[in-house]
Formats: C-alpha cells, sequence, structure tokens
C-alpha cells in the first residue's frame, strides 16, 4: 500500500483538520461531533440539506458544503457510516425552524444511522424528511431498482434539493426535488484499477492486466463482471446503452449529462470518454441542457469512471442552473 | 498500459472535443490551429495573456482560460511542446491593442517555439512579451536557479498576470507581476507511481514496493534520487524544509500554500500534507495567506504531490484574490 498518509487510524481527522483550515470560509467543524457544517448554519428561515457518509469520496460529501448545496455533512471513516449521534447532531446544527432533510446513499449502514438520527431528531421536536439514492443500473435488475447503490447521482441530489431550499422551498418540495432527480437519473461505472482502504491494507479486488471490473461500486466493490479491456469508445457505448436503456430515456427528451471520475483516471480521458456519450446522445436526437466532466463523487484512488444521465425538465434545469458556492462547485 | 483511450494518436484531439462542448461557455477552438482561446476574445483594451505546452496536465493549462486567467492557450501533444505556428495564432487571437504575453514554463521545446512565435508576432506588428517559470526546485541548485524547470508555479503566475491584465495593466506590468510570482515562488515534487505516455506505452520510470520518487518533474520526469518509502508528514517535512530553504521563507512571512495532486492521489492525502506544511510554517511563525489544495499541474496518472510556497506582499496578496471565472478555477 503506498499512501501519503500517517497512522491509517488518522487519516480522516488528519484530512479534516487540512480541509477545514483551507476552506474556513466555507464551513466549520462541529465541537460535539464530526461534522461540518456551512459556515453560517444555521439559515433561519430555510430548510436544512444534510448528507454525510462515508470519508474517500472526496470531493463528496464534504466539498458541497456551502450556499446552494448542502448545510451539513457527518463525516464517517473511509466507506464507513458515521455513526446516528452525529448524523443527529448535523441536523440539529442547520435547523433553521423549517426542517432538515437528509440526502442519503442506499447502503445498509448509512439508512440505518440515518434512520436513527431521524427518530432522535423527531424525539427532539425537529420536522425531517429524507430521500435516499439510488442511481446505480450496475447494482441490481431494474425490478429492484429500490435495492440499487446510490453513486454520483447523488450530487444532482443535492444540487437540486439545495436550489429549492435557497429559494424558500418547503421540507416536503424540497425531499420532492431529490426525489424527483432520483427517479430521472440513472449511472454505470467500469474500473481499470481497485483501490485500498488504509486500515486494511490491501485491494478491493485484483484485476488482470487486460481486463477491467465492469459495473464497479464507488467503494471498490466489485462489478458484476471481469472484462477484456475495450476501448474508450466500446466502453462508454457499452454502459451508455444500458444507462439509456433501463430508464429508458428517449427521443426528444433532454438530459444532464454527467462522467464522473473515480479518483485515479485523468480528466483527459474522462473527456474522451464524454465525446463518445454525446455523440451517441447526437445520433438519438437527445438533446444535452447540461454537462458536468470531473471528479465528484470519487472511490480514494481507484481508477475508474462512471455514465450518469438525468433526464431534464423545466423544474430540474433551474434547480442546476441555480447559484452555488461551496469549495468544490461553483455557480456563479 | 490501461487507459480509456482509443487511438493512442488520438488522446489530444478527442479530448478537445470534449473539453469544448462542456466548457463552451467560456472557449471555443481557432479554426486554423490547435488553440483554445476565450469565448469573447480579443477583449479590446487589454493585455492578452497566452500561456501553452503539452497536453496531459489538466486541469492546465485549458482549465484555466477564461476571465481573470489565460486569454489563450496552444496545446501541444502529450508532454510535448505546441508548434511555433500555434503559439503565433494564438497570439493573433487574443490581441486587444495592448500587446500579448507568453507565460511558459522552463522546458527547452517551450521556450524555442514560442520564442519563434515571439519572433513572428513582432515580425506582424504585434507587442509580444514573456515570463518563464522556474520554481522547481527539485530541478537545480540554487546557483543555476534560471536552469530550473517551471511547474505548478506557472498556476500563479498566470492567476497574478491575468488578474493585472484584467484590472487594465499594461504588457510590461503584466509581465512584472509573473516575473514577481516566479521569483518568490518555490515548488517540490514527490510521486509513488509513474505515469505513461499513451503513444509511447511504457511507464516514465520504475519504483520499487518500498520507494519514492523524490523531487519528480511533472512530465514524470525521474527525481533526484529514489528514497524508501516516508509517512505523510515525514516527507512532506522534507520537502518543505528543502523549498524553506531554497528562498529562503523566514519568520514574519506571508505565504501562499499549494499543495498541487500530480494526478493519482486522492485529495483526502493532499490535506493531510498541508495540514503538516501549516504546522511547519505556524512553527516558524510564517503566517498563510492563501490556500490552495487540489489539482492544478498534473502528470496523467501519476501519484504524487508537490508543495509549493509563495511569498507575499499587498500586491500579489491582491492579484490572487482578484476576480476569476475559468472551468476550473473561478474566484467570486
Amino acid at each position: 500500500m503506498k499512501k501519503f498518509i500517517n497512522d491509517p487510524y488518522d487519516v480522516v481527522d488528519e484530512m479534516l483538520e487540512g480541509f477545514l483550515d483551507v476552506h474556513q470560509k466555507y464551513v466549520r467543524k462541529l465541537d460535539i461531533a464530526r461534522v461540518v457544517v456551512r459556515a453560517d448554519a444555521p439559515v433561519q428561515g430555510k430548510v436544512g440539506i444534510v448528507s454525510g457518509g462515508g470519508s474517500g469520496h472526496k470531493p463528496a460529501f464534504l466539498g458541497f458544503v456551502g450556499r446552494g448545496i448542502l448545510d451539513a455533512v457527518a463525516a464517517g471513516e473511509i466507506f464507513t457510516s458515521p455513526p446516528p449521534l452525529a448524523c443527529f447532531e448535523a441536523a440539529k446544527a442547520v435547523d433553521g425552524g423549517k426542517g432538515v432533510l437528509f440526502l442519503l446513499g442506499n447502503y445498509a449502514g448509512d439508512v440505518m444511522n440515518f434512520q436513527l438520527a431521524a427518530d432522535m431528531a423527531k424525539a427532539a421536536g425537529l420536522e425531517v424528511a429524507q430521500a435516499i439514492s439510488t442511481d446505480d443500473v450496475g447494482s441490481g435488475p431494474k425490478e429492484e431498482a429500490a435495492k440499487r447503490r446510490g453513486v454520483v447521482g447523488s450530487f444532482l441530489c443535492w444540487k437540486a434539493a439545495g436550489a429549492r431550499a435557497a429559494a424558500g422551498g418547503s421540507l416536503e418540495e424540497c425531499k420532492t426535488a431529490a426525489e424527483k432527480v432520483n427517479a430521472n437519473c440513472r449511472t454505470l461505472g467500469v474500473a481499470l484499477s481497485p483501490c485500498t482502504v488504509p486500515a486494511k491494507g490491501t485491494p478491493t479486488f485484483t484485476l488482470a492486466e487486460d481486463e477491467m471490473e465492469y459495473a464497479v461500486g464507488h467503494h471498490g466493490e466489485p462489478g458484476t463482471a471481469k472484462i477484456k479491456m475495450l476501448t474508450a469508445d466500446e466502453v462508454t457505448e457499452k454502459m451508455t446503452l444500458e444507462v439509456l436503456d433501463d430508464l429508458p430515456f428517449q427521443s426528444g427528451d433532454e438530459v444532464a449529462v454527467l462522467i464522473n471520475g473515480l479518483g485515479g483516471t485523468p480528466h483527459l480521458e474522462l473527456f474522451i470518454c464524454y465525446r463518445k456519450v454525446r455523440q451517441m446522445l447526437a445520433e438519438r436526437e437527445i438533446a444535452i441542457g447540461r454537462s458536468y466532466v470531473g471528479e465528484f463523487f470519487t472511490g480514494l484512488e481507484m481508477a475508474g469512471f462512471s455514465v450518469t444521465l438525468l433526464k431534464l425538465d423545466d423544474e430540474l434545469k433551474e434547480l442546476l442552473a441555480a447559484p452555488a458556492d461551496t469549495p468544490y462547485y461553483k455557480m456563479l
């Protein structure tokens, strides 16, 4: 394991020390728990948007705390859910009198811990709701879509709900915005190499020199198949076809395209893959209303990327276009 | 070689196709050459700031074309200087009547090609000047500082010169701003793994499982030594001491700190290393006026990072704080 770390058990706290100093204009940490909140939290009269999950996904989750996206993030250990008490403290810290929305990915630990936090919050008189991302086509059949993992589509849920909250939306409206994104969003990922959790010290999977891990998760969960190396265009086509078929996305639709690097893949390669998606959408007369290429939700140093499509309507276009000012995402 | 590419000789053109589509609000490509310019170029009455160099360093150089930083970039093949004619076309395209400044790193090919372009530009009646970055402490002794490579300190030169140009500065003033940054800026890099140029297909160096490449360049040039693996704090301390001693930076100074990921290193690790630099500066009573942690100038998928310190004064602080709006760097 070659990493720039000290004690593997200190990586999250040491990372936080650096992150909080660099981005002190945007964020501060609660004394009571490993929770990062907007510097000006709570914002009175605004729904508080809270997310959280394991660390190691930078820029997710912390990088999107700020105006127009997330109000708070409860940060767990690497790839490990944050404890319920931290999620509860996050909710308390950002409650501005209009309720708090929990946005989480569909992982057993996160679902359980945020549910416990919601119970605590309700007992304390807070109004809370939650929405769960399930955009990963690679993690289960369409008939069991509710069991799928939430991956980088979560970022689009945060952006939409955060914009709705900033515009004065109610708790129910913010929840509806996130659920609308999730219902219209599909992702599929592929990897060329695994990642290594520092405290474990061994890679999450192994691949031969001529193999790719297809339908991989962003924690380095092995995918559905090891396939022979394909060119950028070949693998992008295979993934995009599967994403298109799943919703399905059809001629006349307008979509947002998100090409997410999983960590170790140069942006140069991401743009090459985006180019192929764009060609495929043009052939099918599907318009691109917004596009994102870069790293939004990584799995440590894993080399790989995912293709996400989100079917747009006027409401979602407006929410994605709304202003945001966070350490890693700024919409002027 | 595991990469998401098609024909290795098409990577730059295919990347550009994607990049230009995603960032069409900011940039457009000249028909006549592989040059990317601000969408609104030329800006009348403003000095044009031009850079360029090999591709494979994303977000550099292209990601910083926009308001407040670069007006144009001539993009070469991977790690290969752009041809003189492209640099000349870049200058013509952004000339707004106040002259054009070439900002380049100290590499033989770039220096030669930009000089030829400057000659062409002068022959065509354009006013041109140039400033060359030489911030890499690892590439030569202090006595021969002018022979050192330019690395990520270049980004700070672009930001300062771009801000000076946006504020109405003259060609001479823009050049002076870039040179002032370079004179006060020092960088040192380290790598855990090499990178592979697609058209070559083999790694730029090899390392054992327990080795680091110390004082590496951002093209994967081998460093000054292969050293045994150190912890994040140990290697950061070694690098930062060398950077501090070189200028030297002293008690009472105010600096900008830039921790640049070289490609394959998770941001989590970069923040851990930043934290150590911050501790060392605090011990020495050197204040941090601005800090940058992330990827600014990468070498494809190379795992590694660099430490940069820039000694600040009021002028440089103002230039770094000035507004910018580019695909990869936004200062609100």
